[in-house]
């Protein structure tokens, strides 16, 4: 059993931003009201999370596990583990993975920043994981850092949209049960076949729930179950809250969640959860721009913005305060720049924003997007000074993206007449909202044309 | 109850494009197989299809009903209707909608060219709803071209990746059982709670499985089950074989269908169709190209294309024989086109393919990629040509889009030393797979620089 070093403080802490950026959401209410509760209960329970990372993920039709599945290429696990560490009353986070891909799950935690989590050899089947998981936390050992927890959550390493209200839930009812887990209604109704494959029995779907995760237990409820529990259990069983039924006769309590909480198993499952990723950070754009610059052409490409990217927080940089305000981005966690240039070619403010950009720690979890804007009088630039530009911002952009930093160009004639303008204008918001949403790669370096 | 114009033809069958795409899948090797026995038996079975379509979508957070939401800007229902209209044998496809949507449904319809399709009104309940769709294939009249088939199949409108061999396998099931379903394994453990919320019974997940669609049933085993049952069933019950069951005395046949089968449930769900819909559009690549031209270049840029793109299939046009070459496309449903303009400035490859596109139907039903590449000796060419170049193919890419046609321009520096020649190709052929994955219509008309 090993243990993250807890001395790296994490530079950014993501979980202000998906729930503010979820905010619009109803669903997120419930996890703002939480943010402010913050604690299971006013004294303070220990609580640690085992998480089973040592599935095969058969069903994906894909050769890496699934939990090792890149999304935006960070490995999934890593952002269940990115929702579990903002919740800070977590206090230890155990993951069980093969020996095999212990190596890997090491890179991800220094190169992600993750902390408080320890790892631990996975068994052959999930149960077993979870059990070598519990183990670690139950042995109490002086020369460990992790200590047996009054609650634990247990969760799959596949499920990274875990919020804190749903976790506050289940912990706080453990503690009054002794167990409790999340359920989600049924899709589809529930049948149960005859060994001739023919339809035996059609379940009310009323009255059934799929239980999904996270679960939490006492922890002795939940250890002592494993204790006991036979061998048959432990290769072919799936389910914990069963184990602390049949085993220490606890009832768990069941806990209506999110359908945020659903589990990552088809290849298809992949894609959706990259699409709410790549949304989620797709909600807040910060437009930074010199206070020495014309404000007219910037005002008018703002409202374009706005009218555009009808559903995203828009915020502008104060003249003379772009510095401050990243800052402040930064807090908010805003992944998306916009940085104006008013005819000019050395690219002043988008340089400063990339200096501020590279030296804070804002691209380590999301691919930054920063889109510098160019308004040019094609009457009077000669385009050979523009192709100049263009080989300015495609060096830059590949050294950008080494750093997760994805930097492209929008050229905009502020020559043509009024109505053109604005047909450029809007052209040039609807780019930008693209570039914003895809997040991608291949294009970095490229100047676009509005 | 109304039908749509028989006589209408379809210009482009999309059967074979999906299967073949889709043949590297494990899960589409039975699909090819299918298509050849392409019957449910030896002689002929009268076989139509109900789809229940007048859900509100209400669990998808989007007031659009989940059956109208735009995938690639075409209505989710409108895949669900290609995927059973390719399969020739179903004779009738009866589609219930509620009375506000039957004009948004008859401009689908028209729209995307589909055949075969009436359509009824929507009950109150997805039980009424078939039951209506079953009263008008049951009535018979003179007066409609509908007749009362041997085998009825039920699905869903938001199932759109119905292949034809389980729409076989359950119709050749229903024929010898009178009803048979669509089945997949449990993907969460099932629960029953007791009344004060706590877990009652936890269900062995292996005994238990989820009911798909599509079913099907000998027709007057459905028909007589409807208008046997009662209100309350019409009400609150949602599944066909339990009815089949209860009123008709009928054990339905199960049948494992593949994961595809899913529901389009949540918002999440789309997100996911949308990506797999892409993604199966994306497997070919045509590229075209001059016989007069320099081949050299266009040899390595091939080379380059094939060790980017690994895994689609790219067709090369021989020289001369572009035109056929499309025809060729056309009928394999490739959805995506290079072409290759050598040391040209007149896009006349590009030209040509253009007016044959917009001579076929093929972007009826999907946004057709064409990326017009053009390799410049930047040393001999003049930049102000390239600018005048970049504004012919965005004044064409706007009137291509109209057209559902997505033009892009890719400028490669054939003058360069080799290795940095090698990169830009490397570079270039990065662009295209990014410029096919994402379908991105903002960015139509950019000349991008590899």
């Amino acid at each position: 059993m090993e243990r993250g070093s807890p001395g790296a403080s994490r530079p950014v802490e993501p979980g202000p931003c998906l729930s503010s950026l979820r905010g619009a959401e109803p669903a997120a209410s419930a996890s703002t009201l939480s943010a402010a509760r913050a604690q299971p209960e006013s004294r303070v329970i220990a609580v640690a999370a085992v998480l089973p990372a040592g599935g095969c993920g058969e069903r994906m039709g894909v050769p890496t596990p699934k939990q090792f599945c890149p999304i935006l290429e960070r490995p999934l696990i890593s952002y269940t583990l990115q929702a579990l560490e903002r919740v800070y009353w977590i206090k230890d986070i155990v993951v069980a993975v093969t020996r095999e891909n212990m190596g890997a799950m090491r890179n991800i935690i220094q190169k992600y920043q993750h902390t408080r989590i320890s790892l631990v050899e996975a068994g052959e089947t999930r149960h077993r994981s979870i059990f070598n998981g519990l183990k670690a936390l139950a042995k109490d050992q002086p020369d460990t850092q992790l200590s047996k927890p009054e609650v634990v959550i247990i969760h799959d390493a596949v499920r990274p949209f875990v919020e804190e209200d749903v976790l506050l839930k289940v912990v706080a009812a453990a503690k009054e049960h002794g167990a409790a887990g999340a359920i989600r209604p049924l899709v589809s109704t529930v049948i149960s076949p005859s060994a001739d494959g023919c339809l035996e029995i059609s379940l009310e779907r009323a009255r059934h729930r799929a239980s999904e995760m996270p679960q939490a237990f006492l922890f002795d409820v939940i250890y002592e179950a494993y204790r006991q529990c036979s061998d048959y259990d432990l290769e072919f069983g799936t389910e914990c809250l069963h184990l602390a039924l049949k085993y220490s006769h606890t009832k768990a309590k069941l806990v209506e969640g999110p359908p945020d909480l659903w589990k990552v198993t088809y290849k298809r499952d992949l894609y959706a959860a990259e699409s709410i990723i790549k949304e989620r950070i797709s909600h807040e754009v910060c437009v930074v721009m010199d206070p020495k610059q014309d404000k007219e052409p910037v005002d008018h490409f703002l409202e374009a913005l706005k009218n555009e990217l009808n559903d995203v927080k828009i915020e502008s940089g104060e003249p003379g305060q772009a510095g401050r305000d990243i800052q402040q981005s930064n807090l908010k966690q805003c992944y998306n720049f916009v940085s104006m240039n008013i005819m000019m070619s050395d690219f002043q403010e988008t340089r400063k924003l990339l200096r501020m950009l590279e030296e804070s720690n804002l691209s380590i979890l999301y691919p930054v997007v920063v889109v510098s804007v160019h308004f040019f009088d094609f009457k009077l630039v000669p385009l050979s000074q523009k192709m100049e530009s263009l080989m300015w911002i495609r060096e830059s952009a590949k050294e950008m993206k080494k750093r997760n930093i994805l930097l492209f160009g929008l050229i905009i004639d502020y020559s043509q007449g009024e109505q053109k303008l604005q047909e450029s204008l809007r052209q040039g918001a609807i780019i930008i909202a693209s570039l914003i949403k895809e997040r991608s790669s291949a294009l970095v370096g490229q100047l676009l044309v509005a």
